[in-house]
């Protein structure tokens, strides 16, 4: 309750006076406010994207703030100073500070990643931050980005996402087959065993080739996403659950020499708005795909509809196999998916009896 | 309530003269660095109980890190110094600076309050931040609590609760009457209503009165909370879900004049930690729950039930008819709830698309 104390004062007095005189003996903390850092972020998203791109904007607003503009960020959209795949390559080189983008991006050369960001048919978003911050995913998500002097600090997560929007209605797994789907990653695999055909397209692609044609159907991420590219105005069906994406997880990462560099307490910083910006981020998606969807359900010319049940059974045992195979193949991915099985087998157990039974009581 | 005094005001005077002499060595912020705060954060949890107590001692340690120092909290269990339900008025007072707690507590002298934390068969955790955050519901929490002197930030939520622990099995809604049952505000006169005797006890006395038959059952909070205090040695049914707290939000309050007295950079530190608690503390309750759970579910001396159908819809359908009256009653509460039923009527709409769709399909 004493605000400032006396022999404080006077040490921040003293402290202060020499700082006029020789820099190097300025007192801790005046120091530490004295220096400033000049950071660029590059993202993979479109600039000030919805949920995405407004993620890291507020996370380089933030931190601006909290420091008193000692530590000033400047974001950039994908395309804007690398390509919105090259993130991790950038910020791996030092060639910017920071970064933001998805962990399943880095896919090919770091395939463990992935099972940071989502897994078919795998962790929700509330399961996989209770396994990174309390469950000791975020200490092997640190030892698999260390070689490439990447610090990740996860930010952000868009929840369950819709299974995306389709021209051909999907009443059985027959109609999977021939199936030209816009599904990257681990999803797109499932499908293609399924027997569809996965293609893989920017975002910015995807409206022009659902409305002409070249692809049948598209997931992209929900109601909030969905509605700003207008997918709604270049398909029928909108099906769910997203199986392919139950809660794909974020990622900032801050080049090692970059972090290294700055004081405590704007690391301190940093990684406060990080988690901070995961809970803003799951909040905007929470009330933009709610607000989305209120207006997607008044549009008579799409039609809402859930997966078949042996749609979805099918596509679980694939996505089960494609895993599976994806651990034998890679040392890395083996023991991060088995600490994330693990993990799963517990906490999808208490999902169950919480948020399911909670949601089938109060939805059905 | 000040938190300046002369001797630092003086300090900061000289550290600004000083500075004006070598600008390039010590930016303006150097002034703001060297005023200091010390604050006593009271609430409403045993001290560093799980979850709930360990949230506001998170969030003291990550601001005195984000602010090397310049703004320390002293936090403090219930009964500590004040009682655990006077925290709401010692921070009012301006007593001291800053307190944890939930608004459903402040019931009686402000009922509004209770939409905060959480309603009977209301928002989940995800939905109540959408709200909040991005859906107006912050704006409305902190008009109903200006007149207060305070300021409130959502900090932390529990998740979907459990519905208790029972040491009588309830087969139909004849089992609810005469069930004398802790289980205190919105849910407890939903059980009076329903045939039960709702009994209010603080967390210390509810294992004994359980043990004792004093009481037929309690609800508390779920496995990791539950386990910690042993009610699972006290009771042999474990029910299922949390009807009465289906995502609980909880608040850090802070008074107005000490609010005021921060510099920004201080005030965009400590909003920061609040909503980066709101992540840490669902992570951490999602991982301690499903780890507790896990034990719970190998002991042979307990039964992990769901309550039947219709004594879910009985309960939803007298929820429904106590929150109708709160808000006939009172003017505030119907304000509020009007925004609140508003927003969960789109929000409900998309979790039966996304979590519900997709937990049903991966979990059953």
């Amino acid at each position: 309750m004493k605000r400032r104390e006396f022999v404080g004062g006077l040490a921040a007095a003293v402290g202060v006076t020499a700082c006029a005189q020789e820099p190097a003996d300025c007192g801790d903390s005046a120091a530490a406010s004295a220096e400033t850092f000049e950071w660029s972020c590059v993202t993979s998203w479109p600039p000030k994207f919805p949920g995405l791109g407004i993620g890291p904007e507020n996370l380089a607003q933030r931190v601006e703030a909290a420091t008193a503009g000692r530590l000033r960020i400047k974001v950039y959209g994908g395309g804007e100073l690398v390509p919105p795949f090259e993130v991790f390559d950038a910020v791996s080189r030092g060639t910017v500070e920071m970064g933001h983008s998805a962990a399943y991006y880095h896919k090919g050369k770091l395939d463990a990643a992935q099972f940071f960001t989502a897994i078919p048919f795998g962790m929700t978003s509330s399961e996989l931050e209770g396994w990174l911050y309390y469950g000791g995913g975020l200490e092997l998500y640190r030892e698999l980005y260390e070689p490439f002097d990447l610090v990740p600090f996860p930010t952000g997560n868009t929840g369950v996402q819709m299974g995306g929007w389709f021209n051909k209605e999907i009443n059985s797994i027959d109609d999977l087959k021939g199936l030209k789907m816009r599904i990257p990653g681990l999803g797109g695999e499932v499908l293609r065993r399924a027997g569809g055909t996965p293609v893989t397209l920017p975002g910015a692609e995807i409206f022009t080739a659902l409305q002409t044609g070249a692809i049948d159907a598209t997931e992209w991420v929900g109601p909030y996403n969905d509605a700003s590219f207008g997918l709604h105005k270049a398909a029928k069906y909108y099906y769910y659950p997203g199986w392919q994406e139950p809660g794909p997880g974020l990622e900032t990462i801050v080049n090692r020499a970059a972090w290294d560099s700055l004081p405590p307490d704007l690391q301190a910083v940093v990684s406060l708005a990080c988690q901070a910006v995961t809970s803003d981020m799951a909040a905007e998606y929470s009330n933009g795909n709610a607000e989305s969807l209120a207006q997607l359900a008044r549009d008579d010319s799409i039609e809402i509809r859930e997966f078949p049940d042996d749609v979805l059974a099918l596509l679980r045992t694939i996505a089960h196999e494609v895993v599976t195979e994806l651990m034998a193949d890679d040392a890395r991915s083996a023991k991060i998916g088995e600490a994330y099985f693990a993990y799963l087998e517990k906490a999808s157990a208490n999902s169950k009896i919480t948020e399911l039974a909670y949601l089938k009581t109060r939805d059905t």
